[in-house]
């Protein structure tokens, strides 16, 4: 993925430069995979931003001895400094050369105050200037193979419900957790390196719970089982929720899950590009409201999904921006009847020009097992 | 817990006191676990220097709508504030009683830049105080409910091991990934919430590297296998390492086993109250490098445990302090032939008066499968 770093990277000089700082400390370790691939659990980079792709003379990698090897491998095309205390080094090196990197842009969001501090008493001839959420500004946008690397997460996942489904997995008597369990086994088998976050199994009265957390309670005929779950692959995650009737369903079941299914329809509808995020969500939240479950309708429809499970932009009425091409989002409506149980629809889909593209591909239809 | 969480608060004001602020806003997810049990993803705590157990009016714990019945459950002794944004929540309440919040203590070591100004934005009859670690400092020592997770956490790694080998789970022909997994499933079987890092399994020449990653490399007949894995319990952390060899070891196989066997019993018997952790670390280096092996141990002797897989205090050369009887650590040496294998043995153990308590049970001789 070389070139693919070289050119985030060059695509972040030319912020650099709107910003007039000489180059930029990257520290947050998210940004960091981002710009250069590296996996490992310490490093910094200093990012010039009068370098040219191809020739980065004034950009440089830092990590500990324990990654000399796997930085090498990693982040070939950088001059590599190894350093335990990474930032640091990094502003010293700043400081050596201090005609260079009179302006020194960091992660003002990430840093601590005392970390600040001890960059500072580092790098006297530096000035620091707070640059915060730069390259978290571009993550925004995925590019395609971002884009590759959701779609096999999404992929592990619709495979390992399928699959759960095909071996007679959900059925009265099992518990919440021998079924998270089996999910999260059936997407290691399907190529994820791990479950993307804790998988939510909810059954019966649990499910109207939103975030419940997997307990013993076996699934029993004519329970709602809520799953929240996903997989993680070269760091990006999926992010799904299906709800399933065990048996045949009651009215008031059948009427919430249509009611979701509309809304999430049209969440989904709304992800469109130069769309303001609170229009999005009040698209999937007027349907539920119309109907006269707004107040059952507990959380925003959806979040921005990359290297962090939640990230920008957040759909909801508390959340700022505009959907732009290429921006991967969940939609998400939920009806929660404390005490009776609840439906909650998700998917991981990415803005595009007209419609947006499906990742997490399993059917919406209230499938009863 | 809720007496557990109660003590260890007031043991925090007699901190508080001798700092001279009138209280502090703990922001670190981990401290304020410690302090009150919850387990939840946003959370603030303020603790007021003055207040007495039982009457803990100038206490307040603050999350969000989401967890509104968690902390009711979790948190039952203390005044609650739901804020979205929590940390800013409780500074606004601190300003609304700045006769009583003159100076207010911050965790500065994890408060970022931009965090701190709008702390400082919201209080502005506030005085923020810079009060790094003072929780961190308290943690270092566990109390008997904190060794107690440990000691079911180290059990879970060890039954899932002995359950490995009666099962046959090493054997020739399986890959590393495979048997990092069954490890993996079997300390849930046992009891875990998770593993508590990524598992390590190391065989043949991949044992020669101190943190390799399973991968589809098969075991085969003669190798090392290198196994560094542990299970969280109750948010502890235990870390295990054992090393055996697929059939008849051969004599440079055994020599180096013996070798860092006798270094770990050398660094185990060096944690004591009063010794220095460069002390320890000298203990079991000293055996190594006495033997020729010196540039193989490339890593320190070994780390604290507990709500971090990774915390003070470092065992190492380059770690600062003392032990004192209730600190929990790792006692890990090794040594690494690049191209040919390596052997690392690992326990988690505890600082008593005398002999320390041995955490992870499993034996220690040369297990030949």
């Amino acid at each position: 993925m070389s070139e693919t770093h070289v050119r985030r990277r060059d695509s972040l000089r030319t912020h650099l430069r709107g910003s007039e700082v000489d180059a930029i400390l990257v520290t947050n370790l998210l940004n960091i995979r981002y710009l250069t691939g590296f996996t490992g659990s310490n490093a910094a980079l200093l990012v010039h931003a009068s370098d040219a792709p191809g020739a980065e003379r004034g950009t440089v990698f830092c990590t500990d001895g324990r990654y000399r090897t796997q930085a090498a491998e990693q982040v070939p095309e950088l001059p590599h400094l190894i350093d335990r205390a990474s930032a640091r080094g990094l502003v010293e090196r700043a400081e050596s050369q201090s005609d260079s990197y009179r302006r020194l842009g960091f992660e003002s969001h990430h840093v601590t105050v005392d970390g600040r501090d001890v960059l500072a008493a580092s790098a006297p001839s530096v000035e620091l200037v707070r640059t915060p959420g730069l390259v978290e500004q571009q993550r925004l946008v995925k590019d395609e193979e971002e884009i590759d690397a959701l779609r096999r997460a999404c992929a592990a996942a619709d495979r390992a419900l399928a699959e759960l489904l095909e071996h007679g997995g959900l059925r009265p008597g099992r518990t919440e957790l021998e079924v998270a369990r089996e999910l999260e086994s059936r997407m290691l088998d399907n190529g994820a390196q791990g479950p993307s976050f804790e998988t939510i199994v909810a059954t019966g009265a649990n499910s109207a719970i939103p975030h419940h957390r997997p307990t013993d309670t076996r699934l029993a005929a004519g329970d709602f089982v809520k799953m929240d779950f996903g997989a993680l692959v070269e760091g990006y995650h999926s992010d799904m929720t299906r709800t399933l009737v065990l048996g045949e369903p009651a009215d008031w079941q059948r009427e919430i899950y249509d009611l979701v299914a509309e809304a999430q329809a049209a969440g989904r509808a709304a992800v469109r590009p130069g769309a303001d995020v609170r229009e999005v969500d009040s698209a999937a939240r007027e349907v539920i409201t119309g109907a006269g479950y707004g107040e059952q309708f507990l959380h925003g429809l959806g979040h921005g999904v990359g290297l962090e499970i939640h990230e920008a932009p957040a759909l909801s009425q508390r959340g700022e921006g505009t959907i732009e091409a290429g921006m991967a989002v969940t939609a998400e409506p939920g009806v929660y009847l404390p005490g009776r149980g609840g439906v909650r629809i998700e998917d991981t889909l990415v803005a595009r020009a007209d419609t947006p593209e499906l990742l997490t591909l399993t059917t919406k239809e209230l499938l009863v097992i």
